[in-house]
């Protein structure tokens, strides 16, 4: 039943992130197994997911293909840790713009300087620049009227300057706000249209709107994917 | 039975696009009896919108307040008797970036240079910029997957070039698509983040999407436009 919920989920999804974080956990014995399950039920490439450089490593060693990790970010002591792993398993790495002093909260310019010393920090180790996702953060508008904005303003320099590819934990946006799906799939649309190209998402509920935006922006030849995803949704639903 | 539909849709819009066109109908005639009905009706600001200027005309003489008269383009013809009745009723005038030679169709520097000839043709008869609004004009991605990317694209140059405010018929992208709604939101969010700030729409079907869009760009002062929408359609689900 497990597999069967894994299939269904990466049957609307292109890669799978896998995280068994939770308190009790054993993450280093777990998460390596979970990666084997997932491995053995689809056929996405897998992210690893994790806060624990042991778990991600332990991860790393059972993983067949070319894995993603999950994430480093610019303290130092995660670059230390992290990106020699990255570069030990040939490995893509996502690369959260935070360090020691948190999140710089309505500071683009912050964000792009920590994407800045991701990037160079990989490539003075070898790891070369595609295989670095920039994730820009997202925080909930609940919090902060400014928060997409800040997003997106760091998306676009990041975008201009390093060239890398963009990914985001997208739903962060609508935390503790009602209809979360209709807000969180307006910001996608603009995210994707600023540059985001890995949104990291729930796709049983926001893949539609991820398919439109790419569709509207040109991306989707003659709507196949969009109208290939509807059909299927109308399978689902008659089945 | 007519008044109250009308009542429901405005409860949603901001303003009413008024438009009695259909074969073998007097506009001339029926065009002001609309707009008299729809002034009773409502409180809100009237879009008065005909391609028979005869027809507009009946009807900005007995318009209320402030019209906006939809619309002019960049036809001479178009031109020398619409703007002359725009001045007249001190009215706002939408124009639409085509001409004698039809809609630009993946030339959005075309559409600049009609929005251009627009803005300059009303200044110089005394209307003044911020009565006009550009509508760059969407055409159906199911015939041109680039059909989205060259009216954003022509939105963006007329933004940066003429500073004015943007219309925008945007439904029509979505025509003989699947799911149009989803399609047309995911659009729209992208457009408002472009500069569009008066979209054409069917507000009972899409204006949840707009203020979900205003809301992650940072226009919704604590998402309160977006919660009290919320509660409104809920409350309506349950009544």
């Amino acid at each position: 039943m497990r597999q069967e919920a894994i299939r269904q989920v990466a049957a609307g999804a292109d890669i799978l992130d896998v995280n068994v974080g939770a308190a009790g956990v054993d993450e280093v014995a777990l998460l390596p197994e979970a990666i084997k399950i997932v491995m053995e039920a689809v056929d996405v490439p897998l992210c690893i997911d994790s806060a624990n450089p042991d778990a991600l490593q332990a991860a790393l060693e059972v993983y067949q293909g070319k894995p993603i990790v999950n994430s480093v970010n610019g303290k130092e002591s995660s670059l230390e840790r992290i990106l020699p792993l990255v570069k030990q398993y040939n490995a893509v790495v996502i690369g959260l713009c935070m360090d020691d002093e948190g999140i710089p909260e309505n500071d683009p310019d912050r964000r792009l300087a920590i994407a800045k010393k991701i990037v160079s920090r990989a490539e003075a180790l070898g790891i070369p620049r595609e295989d670095v996702l920039i994730d820009c953060l997202a925080l909930t508008l609940g919090a902060n009227t400014k928060a997409g904005l800040v997003t997106l303003e760091a998306m676009r320099k990041v975008k201009a300057e390093l060239g890398v590819n963009l990914t985001l934990g997208a739903s962060n946006i609508s935390f503790g706000l009602p209809d979360r799906e209709l807000l969180t799939s307006a910001f996608l649309a603009i995210c994707i249209a600023a540059g985001l190209t890995c949104p990291i998402v729930d796709a049983a509920k926001v893949r539609p709107a991820i398919l439109a935006a790419d569709l509207a922006l040109g991306k989707d030849d003659y709507g196949r994917r969009y109208i290939r995803a509807y059909r299927a949704r109308l399978k689902a639903q008659a089945g």
